[in-house]
């Protein structure tokens, strides 16, 4: 006897997006009130192959199940015919150690959760009167947050906004066919929407500050890493509220570390993303309001253990 | 389609002894030489379970595969009837980051690899004449140290010493079914022995080196965290070869630490234990020889990529 091996299939009947974003929810909370252990990633390299690996760990503190993501992404194989990124979940039990189960879930898990968290925060900032929104980038979170957004609250025209006006084009094909009214649309027009969520790779601000209306919510997902920056940091200095998924995360690799480090922001002006989820934000129709999300370790726990629990019901 | 899961059933079957000898023998002179990686190791605590969870990984650099190893050790769990330890090495593809294999091993191979490792020192190391072995502990490395290094050269009377004569004597048992001749033995007796062996997990040494003869050669595997401490300084300080399986490891929580900091060696008065096993060893019939054995985090590599290397083949 071993433990059970699930595979997407299996992952994506029990992953409901009812039981993702309640799950993603209360994960944010947690962090938020400090009831998370995350401990500092293990990190390899592969020059020859350009390849690297990441071992992430997380526990909701006190909760039945923690987990250890092993991530692979290695750059040239698309050139084999084989995607970058590999990976899987081990679901361990916090109270004996043993292994309760393994996701071999290709990064699935880490999507829904990253789109969950853009979505719940986004709805939470934004005002319950807004209705356009503009996504930057073109990609699986593009598609991704759009789509949990639209389950959590009405969206009216989506702004997609990318520099490969193929893919933008073929973005807003596929949230036509999912019931939303999509068009591409300039960075200048994106920037003018009530919600605005960024998802790429950027490097320098995807859009411009000045442009960004009173009354309008920004989240950015994209900036993972100290080199990344989507989101100005003029942005930040105009925003009456500022949330983080993780302070530290956040002031070292996100894009409100560089609003700090350019003297737009306080080191101390950012709140808890996951507090702004336990009660209807009291915000000003005026002002505008800014997320940057960086990814918490400890909801992979808590997805997984979820799914887990789901699956083994 | 999903990765295999491959259980102890399976790994017992392939890692014959000839296989995990010579792979932990090249492992350990890769190592020696600069091929390997090993970054900082991934720590859990579960304090309220009494429990943690350490995830190391390794390879051996330009091999095929690497392996990440998680381990955990939940101390209350023979109350619930369950073994405190538990734990799973993940094979990885090191061109292209695919998840090749789990190994369900139980801990199964780093036994293996660290009584291999400990056998092919001693063995190294030792004088040529060598007849009588000590070995202080009674739990499954005493056995299996035993037991491997008889695999590799003449051993005469296995003198056993432990703190509780029950264990000691069911090893004894257990050795002389295996057609050793074993008897318990005072630590004093030990002390005396060819070649020595300790496994425990002693916090203040075992020995008294006074007692260790001209000609002896001692391997310790137990000391593997800054608290614990097999071999007394002075041992050192009379030896005139010691070997470390890892440099920077054993300084810092192993037993050569411990006599560097007591002035009893000098900080680079150390061999990588390794080179030893390159060629034969010119040692004087008189010395004195230790070998520090902290465990090597690239032999999990090579030997999970051996045995699933057999069992795929």
């Amino acid at each position: 006897m071993t433990f059970p091996v699930l595979d997407t299939a299996a992952i994506k009947q029990a992953a409901t997006s009812r039981l993702v974003l309640d799950t993603v929810r209360d994960a944010l909370i947690a962090h938020a009130e400090g009831r998370t252990s995350v401990p500092p990633p293990l990190h390899m390299e592969f020059p020859e192959a350009d390849g690297d690996c990441h071992v992430k760990a997380g526990w909701i503190t006190g909760s039945t199940d923690f987990t250890v993501k092993i991530a692979t992404g290695f750059y040239g194989n698309p050139g084999l015919g084989l995607p970058s990124n590999h990976g899987l979940v081990c679901v361990v039990s916090a109270r004996t150690g043993q292994v309760r189960a393994l996701l071999d879930d290709r990064g699935l898990l880490t999507a829904w959760r990253t789109a969950a968290a853009g979505a719940l925060i986004t709805d939470a900032m934004a005002r319950p009167g807004a209705v356009t929104l503009a996504v930057f980038g073109t990609g699986e979170q593009a598609r991704l947050q759009t789509s949990w957004l639209a389950k959590l609250r009405p969206v009216g025209t989506v702004l997609v906004h990318g520099r490969n006006p193929h893919r933008a084009n073929a973005l807003c094909d596929e949230l036509d066919a999912r019931g939303l009214r999509a068009r591409p649309a300039s960075a200048q027009e994106a920037a003018a929407a009530d919600m605005i969520i960024t998802t790429t790779p950027a490097t320098v601000p995807v859009l411009d500050a000045a442009q960004v209306r009173e009354g309008a919510h920004v989240t950015g997902i994209g900036t993972d890493m100290p080199h990344k920056n989507e989101l100005p940091p003029a942005l930040f200095h105009r925003a009456q509220l500022i949330a983080t998924d993780d302070h530290a995360q956040c002031l070292d690799h996100g894009d409100f570390g560089h609003a700090v480090r350019a003297g737009a922001a306080a080191q101390d002006s950012d709140i808890a993303a996951g507090l702004l989820l336990k009660a209807p934000l009291d915000r000003l129709d005026t002002a505008i309001t800014v997320a940057d999300l960086t990814g918490v370790g400890a909801l992979d726990a808590a997805l997984a253990s979820a799914v887990l629990g789901r699956l083994l019901r």
